[in-house]
């Protein structure tokens, strides 16, 4: 299949499943129909948003295409009617969830480079695709982003980006470089939740000042 | 009177209010003056701010208009004097309020429209014009945002603009479809207020993740 | 010494404190290191990174030089290793800390006027710029601003960026005023700290709503 075709698939599943884990997220703090539209659109879009936000490239991609916004509520809105299956779907959604996040850090590597950006800023771009949408889900739902305290979640997404860049720099064609980055990010992520790897994580106890 | 000139002056009312409502919210968490004029400033400009972001248009209207920070923090500043008369002034607030929504929905919608954008893109953003404001001050606050969880409040934002945009397609003048959309807009958040009117909740119980 | 050069040696203090600040919260969070790096970076470009999108002035300063976040990182991770001295440090941090307030503060005044803004927007986008990273570290870490209830935090790059924008205006050259406003700003910040000046505080009550 054409690597470009593939993504545009892939990328269109990744922001249907990221719309659906928003409305879960919102369920879960009791809002209204209004707010898990809100929620599951952030989600899905937030990442794309913050990084085009970030190097000034407009119009943004749910701006010129609003159709998608409609895909992405129908999603939230069939993830209320289908609640109480959440937890049966749950290995089917990690699993998209994981498809989405390579695709994800794909796409924004690749639009960032589109615009001249070099392989540092590509990177970082990358990763605030693949992540930035849970973050902000996880600010409007008033919790600790779950992103920086899950099962590798970040670091799929860093280490993904890069095994994509370098054979991006090497020379390496789309037809190969996108799928074995999509292979790999999806294994490594659900290799990670199986065995439950996860990154150090830093305790400190501040003195109390509230 | 000509509606343009209408909508500047119910502005002008709309982002006092906000202000107001803003002081008060980071009074319940007992933030200093700073602190009181910062919520106030975000949620009067914040739901403006985030539509011209995201459509790149600049300059954005209080850095074109400083002197529109002076009301705003004026009016934060006056809100804490009279913080006590607050409760009794409750309905006077809310009744302004409701007119702002609908007046920052309308000015919204316009200012996509401006730029080119269609019936889609203009709709989400008169709403994000209507309800971000309320969104961050609620984010900065450290709370749910009550525009998820309260009597109709997208969701006046949302038909509000819907009827705005169907009569400007229509062909009906401003002068007309203006003040109509006010009229229905305060009108039916007031009586969502008075009869408690909710928008459906959605609730889900995950399992315990943290 | 050159007061460009002095700024540019003080920024690169600046942001690795600010790095260092949000490399202890994000370990207050119990966060992995991944989170860390993310808040540590958050926390030290997050005040100039909102002014350039505010005014629009793009390339942003880490995307244009990307060895900037390599640079925070790093001091991020030296906080995770040394975090058990944090305390005995406290006090050269909040000195340092005192320093890249300062900092910011003029070089933000400066990029708002280097792009035609008068004397109010200049003045914001100062307090914009040493500020915003600390608002949304505690956003992340999901807690009240600390610049909102702490020793004049805000207050200090208030004070600070008006007399740098007065001497501006009167024509003190910059070698003058640069280095005036940092030795102001530094000492205002550290005798607010040691004799526990604060910003009187607005406590409301309001009704209970959640």
């Amino acid at each position: 299949m054409d690597p470009a075709l593939l993504l545009i698939i892939l990328f269109n599943i990744g922001i249907t499943v990221e719309a659906m884990t928003g409305a879960l997220a919102a369920g879960e703090r009791r809002m209204d129909l209004i707010g898990v539209l809100v929620v599951a659109t952030v989600t899905a879009f937030g990442g794309g948003t913050v990084r085009d936000l970030l190097i000034g490239r407009y119009p943004l991609i749910w701006v010129a295409n609003p159709e998608l916004l409609l895909l992405t509520s129908i999603a939230a809105l069939i993830m209320v009617a289908i609640a109480r299956f959440a937890r049966q779907l749950e290995k089917t959604f990690l699993a998209l969830d994981a498809l989405g996040l390579a695709t994800f850090t794909i796409v924004g590597a690749q639009r960032a480079m589109d615009v001249g950006h070099g392989l540092a800023i590509a990177s970082i771009m990358g990763v605030i695709t693949g992540v930035a949408g849970g973050i902000l889900r996880d600010m409007l739902c008033n919790r600790i982003p779950l992103a920086f305290r899950s099962e590798l979640y970040a670091t799929v997404s860093i280490v993904a980006v890069w095994l994509f860049l370098i054979m991006d720099y090497l020379g390496v064609s789309d037809a190969l470089s996108i799928p074995i980055t999509l292979v790999f990010g999806f294994a490594f992520r659900m290799l990670a939740l199986k065995f439950h790897w996860v990154v150090p994580t830093f305790v400190y106890q501040a003195r109390q000042h509230d």
